[in-house]
């Protein structure tokens, strides 16, 4: 299978790390690739018309994605129900993995806006609002779910690591960790795990 | 169950749309709330820290979002299978999902743009970058999904007629019909179904 992919990806890390803990990560070639909203990625779009990382196809040419498709396929080709629970449980992981996807998400908002657009047109609001978004997500991971963090491992605790190792990387200076220290605490020992080590971001 | 919700919302009309396919939408208590990027609404940011709608909260307290997560939890409670297939068939489904939220952020990020950022801060290219991906889906729509929109009804099938339902009501001028004839074709008759007529988005 081919996985259109970029090592700063947190979205992409989600599907490598999800990967490696079901066992099939050698079944990947990664293809690395550059795309942003306003820059598409010529190979990715025939596949994929959003142009967006991560995108896989399968051995049979099928386009599968976004990434929380590809990490359920990938964990259904691995038997199943391993990092997407089933039953009850199913439910606390997919909304986990949803506040660290939409706190993700604000973060490539607010970067965008400091990154790619020109700088006469920037927006303050936009920034302040969706930062404003991310550590509310980051406090209610601290207030409301790190028992939760600490004795489980799934698609939900994988999307919080990639969050939390996406700050590190491109927010260096939001100190997350200051007020927050049960997360971080969790953070640090979740990154131990060969799927997370294997995977930090990297640009 | 409790319900934040928007009338214009595309992502709560798909909610809305599973729930009458499945018959439990006589179970959701509907809460219109108001939300964009930069105005928070307070009575969902303790269940969501992202603010968002549509998020849902159930009849034991417990928090689900995104759309994706409470559109198959609403599945699932009726049974499930039903909206959101199992074996195979999932995939399609859901990359035909994939395809069409991301087309629907891309709406969304165009009209922000328009609608919500001060005029003088508003950048060309980062609408023409989104309603180019908006129509690249429309063509994929077109060029390779129509046989599949003609024989299934599921979350897929939903998801296509609510991003071609809320191009009708934010983008009467993107005119998506004329290059398209297959997909209008399609849209007008799955428009019929009462999961769709009873959810056409209102402002």
């Amino acid at each position: 299978m081919k996985l259109f992919f970029a090592g700063a990806s947190p979205f992409a890390r989600k599907v490598m790390a999800v990967a490696y803990e079901t066992g099939v990560a050698n079944r990947l070639t990664l293809v690395p690739t550059t795309v942003t909203p306003v820059a598409k990625d010529k190979l990715i779009a025939p596949y994929n018309p959003a142009g967006k990382i991560p995108t896989l196809v399968t051995e049979a040419g099928e386009a599968i994605y976004d990434s929380r498709v590809i990490c359920e396929y990938l964990d259904v080709l691995a038997g199943g129900g391993r990092m997407f629970p089933t039953g009850e449980g199913r439910w606390k992981a997919l909304v986990l993995q949803s506040l660290c996807d939409e706190a993700l998400d604000s973060c490539l908002a607010a970067r965008y806006e400091t990154m790619l657009r020109p700088e006469n047109l920037r927006w303050q609001d936009w920034i302040n609002g969706h930062m404003g978004k991310v550590r509310q997500a980051l406090d209610t991971l601290e207030n409301d779910w790190v028992p939760y963090l600490n004795s489980n491992v799934n698609i939900g605790t994988i999307t919080a690591c990639s969050l939390l190792g996406y700050l590190d990387l491109r927010f260096p200076d939001e100190d997350w960790r200051s007020a927050r220290p049960a997360i971080a605490v969790w953070h640090k020992a979740y990154s131990q795990r060969p799927a997370m080590a294997k995977t930090v971001p990297v640009v």
